[in-house]
């Protein structure tokens, strides 16, 4: 018999064994979740990770032999598809294009090799012939536009002379009896009742007149009496007749390597297992009659193949380009996340992203403030943004109101409220925006004494109520004086982080409100009950503060953020109608254009800074003379307020404590709650 | 006569005279410069001012009787039209609604009677009796909104008890004789040529059986030998048959108190002066017979009544919205300038706006800071803005790019530098902005040796040298270091200012380049001259630079901007491709998002603040010490360089020499003019 095999093959010497190279399939799942690792573990970690594919038998014909990895891959022990086997691969996902294309690819593929050809000298793949099917992942994900460059590679340790077949390949519906036949497929399946799994890559064969018999790799001392010739079973994902998949090259090493000084003949069943039409047929299985060369128990390890073809059948990395069949709306909400994520990657690790994200901010005024307000927290991530206002858009709005546009003045003007949320809308689909057409009730504005006017006054009182209770972070943008005095009273009751803006020619003021502390522990506004819980209640009723402590620091330094001072705390004089007499410059809020941006800027970042303190509202004010210190958090300073001066491109961090008899903030003008009742 | 006449009046008492007021005819001309003058002359200047109506006694019946303004109303020493009466006004605009309401037009009025009172009793009103013919108007311009609030007054002194009409009016036409009638007309004509005018709003008249001889008011006495019945004639402005227009309510005072002891019929002719289709007619004009009632010569001022009524019929004032009217882009146009010009009025009465808006701005980058530029720009009233990009808008880019919407991202997402242009456009029809989506040629990124691709890159650089030629201020906003290499020699042999802008993750520059003196006269960029003209061409050869003058000053104040640093002077490496090989974090220029604004809003603020220093680019660079001194500009200082840190809210002004051997700036590197063959 095996003169007879080694005629046949020298017979025909042009009867080489050839392999159907595996064909990788990355679904759309696999590259988001790729996108996901990146983020918010990798970051810039270029360090090989495992992943795990997974290939199957059962393919119709005309299918390529795909290896497939989905977004399940990076959970390496979680399961695999029924009847799939798992091919545990190895990730490099570089941080540059550049760096993935200058990747050593042969070194990588070598090492590759190396492992594989240690495991069969070891015969750590006897008792685990799965780590012989392995594959190589180089990645850049370049997640800007949603390109995703990659090469893959099936490393195949090769024989020198190539495997010479004996025979032309067979199905096995020629080669073995009907009986024989459903025996194989009993064999089989008991084998993978007995490895509890439901796909068994490589196994080894006996067939009987009525039976056939099968047994793990790691039992062929014992399972095969005579070794000369014998069969083994490869599950096999080709649907190729004439040609086995990748997953049978280094097996055939591995025996060629143990047992091939013995071996004459070696019969493989590319065992293939497909169910069509609710009918399973294993009858093309395919049946090959191989002479191994010949392999030395010391010889080196054997030279690799298995970078994969491009899509232009040469060598060459791929790319797939995800945004074109993403939904637009998903890709744009992953995208504005990016880089946030970004931050952390390698700039502010310790950055609590959804602290910000999920900060939900009534913007009281939507005009020039509002508009910069609202694009710096869209930039922020932060997804819930309500405007109040009750103004229509005029012309000269939109040069310096970077939500409307010449057509949002036609016809009279939209309400900005409303204009500012579509405009929101436009720009990040997935914003949450809320718009209020409606007025600020004044102090010093008198209601008309009709029963309507005073019915509305009372409505808008309570709507700003309720907005104030819904939101964290209360912007107050507006043009006057008096319109911020009810918010900020409210605000004040309701203990809600408050921040301010307003505007002169060239100097602006931002500052956040004295957050005064609950009588009762009720915390607000926030994760910060470690602070609340402490017992300090009385607000504002030490005017002098604390000692100063560090040196050279000035009498106001170190005020707790609950004895902060707000707004109207250093004024005299009762809020009024400043509206009532102004001329044109003095209605306009006549500003260098500059200004707003920067304002709104520091207000957004003012609050963030302040959200990542863990006292949040609560922190000890900064100062300019903590300029030099450590920050109180990774972003930096939590002042109490920054006033800048544009002409001399400057800004002071001034600090003052909240007044104990403020019309607005102090305990007596909170002591009744209902604030539509102060008016 | 007189008897009869008195008889006639007496018999039917109520046969009383009464006026057809003016109604005054505003035309949308006299609201445009109206606002012209209040926003460049007047600003909040209150002081009455004086204006030119006229009315016309030629309009069809059915009008009302008109005083009409229209934008020549302010050249009070301009013409008239043609067979007008001209009618001299004085103009209250007010600088706020609550003054327009609040003025004591009781008072005004009487103010205005008194002074006609005054003419009539010193006499000056007959030698230029069109000064009994005056009115007031007051008005507020609510120039945001194009609301103009108005109340015309045509002051008329009045009798006491009334006016007697000692019959019915009459028609001439059955009055007068054909041949008087004639008469009438070519006495008229031959009055206005004798005047040289074209309308005289008072005369005398005497019939005689075929003739009519007329005569000036001031010789009454030579012209009428008896004077207990004397007829006089009135331009009269109204179309109804039985009333006279208001014109001659003065006249009547006046020849009471002159003549109206011996008189005792009064004949007015209410001369109307018709032109219908070619054919020219007098024959409706009105003649009436009138009793004056005594006034003795010293009386006081008679009581005087003339408020206009609103279009309700009732009094109080009137109000027109422009808005609704105008060409919404032009409407838009001068808004936009309302704000800027405002600056003027109270706080910046130097600033030269015309220097700022004229300016021609390249913005080389429409990413995160040109978006920001572009914006403040538009703010200050830039109209020329082009954009140089090459980038296309990705998903990530419209929450922090302010010029990009969602929907510019779908299908691969349009060009940044196309897409910007169209934002603005929407934004401000008016503005005159171009995008080029083109790349600047860099250094170490190698063009391929392709010859279409080498004459694409000698085309860019073609192009670049010619849009730096043709703008006044380069904006260098990309996102890496060696693009802005290119455009900083080619700006510095053409002697353009450059202001460069760069960001960190918390940390931003603003700087402006050195702008280099030319060696031949050829002053660029701005209006110079004055600098320009000294003789010092060295650039940057004095390392040192003059000895520090202000006690406290650093080794590097007072430094010339002709011998500042550009961004590449402080440069020991070559520019190379730093994009090559950049991780994610560090393509997407991973920044606090309330940065860009602010840097961007800077950069421009401080290209305001040299632009208004008279010399220009050239001025010294005021650093960190100036800000307690006096700034050089209305607008405050001109750094060389801002470099702020938002973690701590603080900006720093440090100023720098050039460096003689920069590879960007010095006279070596712009030794060739030619760029594209330092590349």
């Amino acid at each position: 018999m095996a003169s007879e095999a080694t005629k046949a093959a020298g017979g025909n010497p042009d009867l080489k064994l050839q392999f159907a190279p595996f064909s990788s399939a990355l679904e759309a799942g696999f590259w988001h979740q790729l996108t996901q690792k990146k983020l918010n573990d990798y970051r810039l970690d270029e360090s090989p990770k495992s992943i795990k594919g997974f290939y199957y038998n059962g393919d119709p014909v005309g299918l390529p032999t795909r290896l497939t990895l989905e977004f399940s891959a990076f959970e390496v022990d979680g399961p695999t598809p029924v009847r799939c086997c798992p091919a545990i691969g190895t990730l490099y996902n570089m941080n540059t294009l550049d760096a993935f294309k200058t990747t050593d690819k042969k070194a990588m593929l070598e090492k590759e090799a190396k492992e594989i050809w240690d495991v069969i000298q070891s015969g750590a793949a006897l008792s685990d012939p799965s780590i012989l099917c392995r594959f190589i992942l180089l990645t850049f994900a370049d997640l800007k536009k949603y390109h995703f460059y990659y090469w893959f590679c099936f490393p195949a340790l090769c024989f020198q002379e190539g495997i010479k077949m004996i025979k032309e390949p067979i199905l096995i519906e020629h080669a073995l009896s009907a009986k024989q036949i459903v025996a194989l497929q009993e064999a089989y399946d008991d084998l993978c009742v007995k490895k509890e799994t439901t796909a068994v890559p490589y196994f080894l064969l006996k067939y009987n007149e009525d039976s056939v018999q099968m047994a793990d790799l790691k039992d062929w001392d014992t399972f095969f009496s005579e070794a000369k010739k014998v069969s083994v079973g490869v599950y096999d994902p080709c649907t190729l007749s004439q040609h086995p998949g990748w997953p049978l090259r280094n097996l055939l090493l591995l025996i060629a390597h143990r047992w091939g000084s013995k071996l004459e003949v070696l019969e493989v069943l590319c065992f293939r297992d497909r169910t069509l039409q609710g009918s399973r047929s294993i009858h093309h299985s395919v049946m090959l009659q191989l002479k191994l060369p010949a392999l030395t128990p010391n010889s080196a390890c054997p030279k690799s193949v298995g970078w994969e073809k491009n899509s232009k059948g040469a060598m060459g990395p791929r790319m797939v380009n995800l945004s074109e069949c993403m939904d637009p709306k998903r890709l744009a909400e992953s995208s504005v996340d990016l880089n946030l994520k970004l931050m952390r990657w390698r700039l502010v690790p310790s950055l609590d992203l959804d602290r910000v994200i999920s900060t939900k901010c009534l913007l009281l005024g939507a005009g020039t403030l509002g508009c910069n307000v609202a694009r710096t927290l869209m930039g922020w991530g932060v997804r819930h943004i309500t405007f109040v206002d009750n103004a229509k858009i005029s012309y000269s709005n939109p040069v310096r109101q970077p939500l409307y546009e010449f057509e949002d003045c036609l016809g009279g003007g939209k309400s900005k409220a409303t204009a500012a949320v579509d405009r929101l809308t436009k720009i990040f689909p997935g914003v949450n925006a809320e718009g209020y057409n409606m007025s600020i009730p004044m102090p010093g504005h008198p209601v008309n004494f009709s029963e309507a006017t005073q019915a509305q006054a009372q409505r808008d009182v309570q709507q700003l109520e309720r907005l104030i209770s819904e939101h964290d972070v209360v912007f107050l943008l507006m043009d006057t004086r008096e319109s911020r005095w009810l918010p900020t009273v409210i605000s004040a009751s309701k203990r809600k982080l408050v921040i301010n803006a307003a505007l002169g020619f060239d100097t602006f003021v931002v500052m956040r409100h004295g957050l005064k502390k609950s009588p009762v522990n009720d915390c607000v506004s926030g994760d910060s009950s470690t602070s609340c819980s402490s017992s300090a209640s009385s607000c504002a009723s030490t005017p002098a503060g604390p000692a100063p402590s560090a040196p050279g620091s000035s009498l106001f330094s170190n005020i707790p953020g609950h004895k902060l001072g707000c707004y109207f705390c250093n004024d005299v004089v009762a809020p009024g109608d400043s509206t009532r007499d102004r001329t044109l410059d003095q209605q306009c809020t006549v500003s260098r254009p500059g200004l707003a941006m920067i304002a709104g800027a520091l207000a957004v970042e003012m609050m963030v800074s302040i959200l990542q303190h863990s006292e949040g509202g609560y922190a000890v004010a900064s100062s300019s003379d903590d300029r030099m210190n450590e920050p109180p958090t990774s972003l930096g300073l939590v002042p109490h307020q920054i006033r800048g001066f544009l002409a001399r491109f400057d800004n002071v961090l001034p600090a003052s404590l909240a007044f104990d008899k403020c019309t607005a903030c102090s305990p007596i003008a909170n002591a009744d709650q209902n604030a539509a009742q102060v008016l």
